[in-house]
């Protein structure tokens, strides 16, 4: 799989897991062995990967855990750092995020991300050259 | 300069930049080399160097443009890509930041920086070794 396709991959499982509340699947596309970051949209920034995934055992078992869909992701490849930005699609509105992913053992791994308030995307996508 | 270091100046000047209201200073912390993206606060994601040094010449040049100050700032060095988290302390109250840097010819260039709401950041600081 060309690395720009495997990193949009990881990127969809890391929302899938969201998603589908599985925080098993969750803690599988987060990163083991460089250090991860997370700052969920009107939070501070958590560090460490115990404290990341506290943050998402609390979002995924709450009662508020969103219905969230990723739309327009678009990647770039630097060697073995990969960023992917997209917009979140929830009930309540709009989210864009920026989600940076790490070559671990040959796969794809987060380490960080961060989701902040955005309007709704216009429907014409950037021409997908423009992030190659 | 330990990579480390180089890396939080570059963020340093990045925000000298933006406080200053200074947009050659601005053009200059911006990758040239490799594609860039920007997500300000409530904004759809900026993509293509035009397009997010059009965003600044703006917010720099308009009536608006905020007292800005970092703080906090922690870097992740990454081989030729580097990841700073930061606050942003505005008179308006508090953002975080995640700012992403790649080094070109040497030195440590911007290539995206998202910008979101967060809360005031906790007095007692992270230890350092956790973003190592």
């Amino acid at each position: 799989m060309p690395e720009h396709a495997a990193v949009l991959f990881a990127n969809d499982a890391f929302y899938l897991a969201f998603a589908s509340r599985d925080l098993a699947a969750m803690d599988e596309v987060w990163a083991r062995e460089t250090p991860v970051t997370c700052i969920h949209p009107g939070w501070g920034p958590l560090t460490g990967r115990d404290a990341v995934m506290e943050s998402w055992q609390a979002i995924l078992a709450g009662p508020s855990a969103p219905n969230i869909a990723c739309q327009n992701a678009e990647a770039r490849v630097l060697g073995d750092i990969a960023c992917v930005i997209c917009h979140e699609v929830l009930d309540q509105g709009f989210l864009v995020a920026t989600n940076i992913f790490v070559r671990e053992r040959g796969q794809w791994k987060i380490i960080h991300h961060q989701a902040g308030a955005a309007p709704p995307p216009e429907t014409e996508a950037e021409p997908p050259d423009t992030m190659q």
